[in-house]
């Protein structure tokens, strides 16, 4: 399959494309500074990257922000960050490649486990990666033409923590992360919320 | 206690009013268009509402708009009506309803079956509802001063079925629905989100 991957230089996404590569995908990596450059804050640029990319089977989207900081100190700009990003953004690659994928094609956005086990400073990115979850429940009702849209929700990826200093302990490597953006890809899922512990 | 119904003129907000004054509690209702006036849509007009009620220990929020349209047909401004409504709007009325109740308060929104049981015509709907239930589980963390933060989601209520000359089946009173949120304000539960099907 073609398959565009946005966000294809971050921790996740270069794991992604090696993963569908070694699977024998033709793959097209999109990102804010790249050969095909995309911000997904703005539809005109996805627009734009999904001209550009030609006809593609499938696109997986792991870009996207959004603010950890304590409740008490989230500001409306921290909340609308989140929105404008990693869930508004997400929203846009979907609807737009709802139109522009190839019959039978598939959308794969990333959420995230906060969703459902917060933690002290996630409100504002366990809201976004809900409200993704939820989208993706119900646009699923209504893809066109046998597409098909999932997510992939990571726990904290270990690269990331080691980066940070952080314990890498309750992370998971960004290669195995991919697995789960595979499955969604090449699977027959609709709606489905991949946990990348479980894939 | 003495608790501030925002929404009280709306079908479930009402039925909330009459369960609270039932059970003996002191209720202030708050509306677009009541005596104490409130948009949740605009953070000042929820402050200044909180300063003309005067200290409280519980607000409830049935306040809230998203469109309920088919996925093809939704607009980004379809969309911007439900972040800025119901998910921010009662975003906001937790953050300032955090700093403005009295010790041990309880904050109560509205979110819906739609966020866990989608339906066609339901993708902005269920993003948003889903994304306030993950804002509540995650802000449950982090309340201070022993407040507590629930939500309350109901199916589709009986006189709104009514109303729009739908099938009254699947719906629940707008009385039975009531019930979820006496029990949110009156309990111990922290972060829950109430199926008022079943509370």
């Amino acid at each position: 399959m073609k398959v565009i991957v946005i966000g294809a230089t971050g921790t996740i996404g270069a794991a992604v494309v090696k993963a569908l590569a070694a699977r024998k995908h033709e793959v097209i990596g999109a990102s804010r500074r790249g050969e095909l450059r995309v911000d997904i804050d703005d539809a005109a640029s996805i627009r734009a990257m999904f001209a550009r990319a030609g006809e593609a089977d499938a696109v997986i989207c792991c870009a996207g922000n959004a603010v950890f900081k304590p409740f008490a100190q989230l500001t409306d700009a921290d909340y609308a960050l989140g929105l404008r990003s990693k869930l508004m953004g997400q929203v846009a690659v979907a609807r737009i490649a709802s139109e522009r994928l190839r019959d039978g094609g598939a959308i794969t956005l990333t959420t995230g486990i906060l969703a459902l086990q917060p933690a002290p400073g996630s409100a504002a990115i366990s809201l976004v990666n809900a409200g993704l979850e939820g989208f993706v429940r119900a646009a699923a009702l209504e893809m066109p033409r046998r597409i098909r849209i999932n997510a992939v929700s990571p726990p904290w990826v270990t690269e990331t923590l080691i980066q940070f200093g952080m314990d890498p302990g309750p992370g998971q490597p960004a290669a195995e992360v991919a697995r789960a953006y595979v499955a969604s890809i090449e699977g027959a899922e609709q709606g489905k919320i991949f946990d990348s512990r479980r894939s």
